[in-house]
């Protein structure tokens, strides 16, 4: 007996179409001197479209690396999109890493093609002579600040707003095999260099489905997220697919991510949700409790990557109306409490990193190899599998980052029989090369 | 470049461990004489491994078809969930369907095994002779009536409850094809024979994480979900599923589903959200105006299946608190008015019959064969493309069903721009062959 079902592809440009169409009013808006700029998705679809044109007409083929070195912005948004609807790889660059390990990222990578911020140019100009794969240089200057770039020889330099003026606003998407790379974002924890997970069709449109469920960040087309987590830290946490698949409006804040900066941005766009790292939230409390004029009343809750997240913090943003969710990177869903908890024990919970969801199964693994008892008291090496978890490394053995399937993530933790992962420190480097020698 | 990430299976054992372990205390309602029967998930799962064990000494392997014959109940609940896991084939039989059909469609799906219900053994005994390839008949006697089977011979009948007992609360279920059979539901429209969907652990697991969303069913671990309508008809919109998937608990109706025995199990049961056929609503509702006592506070909101809708309906549930949204079977989302939609503009939404997921296409096809715009206007063939959607049938041809790797659902209707799909008809079904044949 065979399944008689269509064998559609999980693929980006499906959410791309998807959102466009059916959401083409949902809007991001993107943080500017003095204001916003607000795009409808109907009009990302288009420039996404034709970014792709003109992507093709600079020679970039399925497989080729676009770099995009930008913050979060309409601009980052259409790319993250067109990039791997296309068939080629996004490769969101994180700017606020020293030079030399942006170059080396690049050359790892392999980029051909780099999209940069203006506003970034002056950072991108000096390390260029040393990209030796980019052959086009694509500087976008919305909402920009007139900064010229400097071009070292051998590199083209294009202005985003002419490459992509008078194209076709439609693409002949290629039918992709779900499996094939969308793109490529590298993770270190400063102890080495970072390693290179190269994510799938496949595995960002099962995260996207799987992150907009109610007990994870819950989107509808209702809700409005301020993305201030930037597409080089694991795509965002899949915020550009999960707005475009659920038709949840976007709020960027561009190169304005200081305190006042950003709770000026978030009175004018008014989301309804957030994700940061945890010190862009503690920063912003801290501003707003000297600023009796803040006003946050458009957000009902906001999620946290980071730790240790204080009880402080929390009721800081409670007494505000807003509550704050831990997250874990993209690998679980956020430390929402179930529904029956209150009071202490909810807290309890909220002080966890997050939550299994189905697709992701966890084991923790003590110091001799033997699986620890998930009973929120014993602590083990996290170690994590799932269709949206790395399982090798780009160009990069690190064997004892893996084993037996199972991505070690080298912290260590606890885990309750319902599935809270509370992380409690991080393995010694030495310890997990032992471990994987004797594995 | 290759994709770095873990190829996890899309498999309905990870939702049964899942729910049965991360949601242990989720639970399932049945509706008893006189009450209910609570079992929480833990137990379910652990009923699960137990019936799997005892198919397999039955002789039940990978793609062997067990039909159940069976209200919506706990015991149910375990066969949707135990027989796919184990890799066999799930076959819900529609009890409502005349006994010559119900035979045909045992026979065409050469169903092995029965489990059935001890209250439905009145109508299950005199079909058994004819009903050629089951071996055995398993009763289940919960919350049963004292009913004796009819056992022709040739047939083994077994103990639900003693088949079990005693059995490991575990079973090392296989790692299976994720395009590998999970299920077979059979549909038609009365005007022909049923015809056979086949659905996988991929359809059903994709499915689950798009209905859960909180713009589809919106379902959380602090849900739970009534029922209705039965796992012969889709599934039952997948909801067995869902409820492992999200740790949604669920309220199941059994046999009790006349007005006023649902009244006084969702008085009992509490459920936030409910799913039946539309007639089920339209009786529920009679009974409670003219009930002053009928206590539905519970109840969020409630989908319903089928047409048409008249505004009195959602007028008299809206008048209760319950918002009543249309679904049309598990193909797209409910009809969720967008979230900015308010009064008259919110109400034509809501006579719509559901709106598209990111993951299902639909086109619209004129008596010519060209496409038709979406423009909430034009009226065409309503076809269907999606992970979820049919692409043949099992054991029949049915050309004139497909085209082109489209599903004719031989219904037409209108399509919104943002994706709305309202049904207005049913082709006339010698168009549709005339269609196939020049297709």
């Amino acid at each position: 007996m065979l399944s008689t079902m269509q064998d559609a592809r999980l693929q980006i440009r499906r959410l791309l179409e998807h959102g466009a169409a059916l959401h083409a009013s949902a809007t991001v808006d993107t943080a500017a001197p003095g204001g916003l700029r607000r795009v409808p998705y109907a009009r990302i679809g288009a420039d996404a479209a034709a970014l792709a044109h003109a992507l093709g007409e600079l020679g970039v083929g399925e497989g080729d690396r676009v770099g995009t070195f930008m913050w979060n912005n309409a601009e980052h948004l259409t790319a993250c999109l067109a990039v791997p609807s296309m068939g080629a790889v996004l490769h969101p660059l994180d700017a606020r890493l020293p030079g030399e390990q942006i170059v080396r990222l690049a050359e790892h990578a392999e980029d051909r093609v780099l999209i940069a911020d203006e506003a970034l140019l002056p950072h991108l100009g000096p390390l260029l002579p040393q990209m030796k794969t980019v052959e086009h240089v694509i500087v976008n200057r919305a909402g920009g600040t007139g900064a010229g770039p400097a071009v070292p020889s051998g590199v083209t330099v294009h202005e985003y707003a002419a490459l992509l003026d008078g194209r076709p606003p439609a693409y002949p998407w290629p039918d992709l095999d779900e499996r094939a790379p969308a793109a490529i974002c590298y993770a270190g924890d400063g102890s080495r260099a970072p390693k290179g997970v190269v994510h799938s069709h496949r595995s960002i449109y099962l995260h996207a489905l799987s992150a907009a469920m109610p007990d994870a960040f819950g989107l509808s087309s209702g809700d409005k997220v301020l993305a201030v987590v930037p597409p080089s830290c694991a795509l965002g946490w899949g915020l550009p697919y999960l707005a475009f698949l659920t038709g949840a409006s976007l709020a960027m804040p561009d190169r304005f991510q200081a305190p006042q900066a950003l709770a000026g941005f978030i009175a004018a766009s008014r989301p309804t949700k957030g994700a940061a790292p945890l010190r862009v939230w503690r920063d912003l409390l801290a501003h707003i409790e000297a600023d009796p004029d803040a006003d946050l009343s458009s957000l009902t809750e906001v999620f946290a990557d980071g730790r240790p997240c204080s009880p402080d913090l929390l009721e800081g943003y409670e007494r505000r109306g807003v509550t704050l969710l831990h997250v874990w990177g993209a690998a679980a869903a956020p430390a929402r409490p179930p529904a029956d908890a209150t009071g202490a024990g909810a807290r309890h919970y909220r002080l966890a990193q997050g939550r299994l969801p189905a697709s992701v199964q966890a084991r923790l693994v003590g110091p001799d190899g033997a699986a620890l008892p998930h009973d929120d008291f014993s602590v083990g090496e996290l170690q994590l599998r799932g269709p949206w978890i790395a399982g090798s490394y780009h160009r990069d053995e690190a064997p004892g980052d893996f084993h037996d399937g199972w991505l070690r993530t080298g912290e260590t933790g606890r885990i309750s029989p319902d599935g809270y992962l509370t992380v409690t420190g991080r393995l010694a480097d030495a310890r997990r090369d032992d471990h994987a020698g004797a594995g």
